[in-house]
């Protein structure tokens, strides 16, 4: 039981308190409940991997995005962690595939492009057969944090991509902006230069002021 | 003095206590600087006006930014309110001028066009005479805010100026999109669709994601 508690206190966000708590749950719970969290834990470290093809995390050799027909495998976001592409997602907007790189250069913690995927990402380009069912990849969609260092590794993988004879590929970046539902009054100067650097035109028709 | 002190809780954020420490100070303040802001908040209502041109707030018959020979005189930023112009302004970024909407069409409130500016906004295309320096509008951003009713008042307005037959004026907005400096992963769904929707090509010369 000691040897529970300690372990659940070296949990994020659990104390004493909270540790006690959940093993005397756990203790009172029926048998194979409590067996089931056992087992969900050793399957996460066991079982779960990245992907071949994108880096996301997965049971599978290539991921359920990656080899979903209905997906267009042309199109490939670039995400600095599975938790964003979890987030992106969730709008259910977005049709295309994923490259995770697994983290952002960071010259100050010492992350180089080496401890990246980026390389990775610039095979599937050159080397169609290495994306889930070998379609050619036709746009890059840079979906780094709007930070610093986000942008900086945009700017790499941009340059990287360019460089290595990719003519054919498209680059984009996520639009960045005013934050849907919020007020310009209370945005900081660095989103309102955003927002008149990257202002967009709007359909003579008036129709839709979100299609750019 | 009781006066003084019921006049003060009428501000708001002034409670009683607010009211009696700032009366019990200007009590004890030297003559002069008491004296200047009675005549800072007389002047305030005696001499603040609108903009014959832009609405926005001023003492002049024109505003300092309407009159100005720098700015660009061609490219109007439509805003809801003089304090979204404000924000604007302390970004150093933008050099054209403005017309301030004094408010949002809201139809649950009950303000409709005739309640803005829109028709002043119109004539401003139309009759370039009604610009200081006679200067033909060639560019309308549409900068208000990004919520429901700002959408819908930006609609109105982008259909208005297109039906009034002013096909040489270009009608933008201010992009939506990731606000700077935040991270994907807490981005809420309407904030990622932006940004998906309105993504943006990146120079092939990969030199800066800013421009778009």
């Amino acid at each position: 039981m000691d040897r529970l508690i300690r372990e659940l206190t070296n949990l994020p966000g659990i104390g004493r308190r909270g540790a006690e708590r959940i093993a005397f749950h756990l203790l009172k719970a029926e048998r194979n409940g409590a067996l089931a969290l056992a087992r969900a834990i050793a399957d996460v470290k066991d079982k779960l991997r990245h992907c071949n093809v994108c880096y996301n995390l997965t049971d599978e050799p290539v991921c359920a995005i990656c080899s979903d027909p209905n997906r267009d495998q042309s199109t490939v976001l670039v995400v600095e962690q599975p938790r964003d592409l979890i987030a992106l997602e969730q709008t259910g907007m977005y049709k295309g595939i994923y490259h995770v790189l697994m983290g952002r250069l960071s010259p100050i913690e010492g992350i180089g492009p080496s401890d990246l995927t980026i390389d990775e990402l610039t095979k599937r380009i050159s080397q169609p057969a290495r994306n889930a069912g070998s379609v050619e990849v036709r746009e890059i969609i840079l979906g780094l944090n709007p930070t610093f260092e986000g942008d900086g590794t945009a700017l790499y993988i941009a340059d990287h991509i360019t460089k290595s004879n990719a003519q054919n590929v498209r680059i984009t970046r996520l639009a960045r902006g005013l934050p849907s539902g919020s007020s310009l009054e209370f945005a900081n100067a660095a989103v309102l230069a955003d927002a008149i650097a990257g202002r967009q035109t709007v359909g003579q028709s008036g129709s839709d002021p979100h299609t750019p």
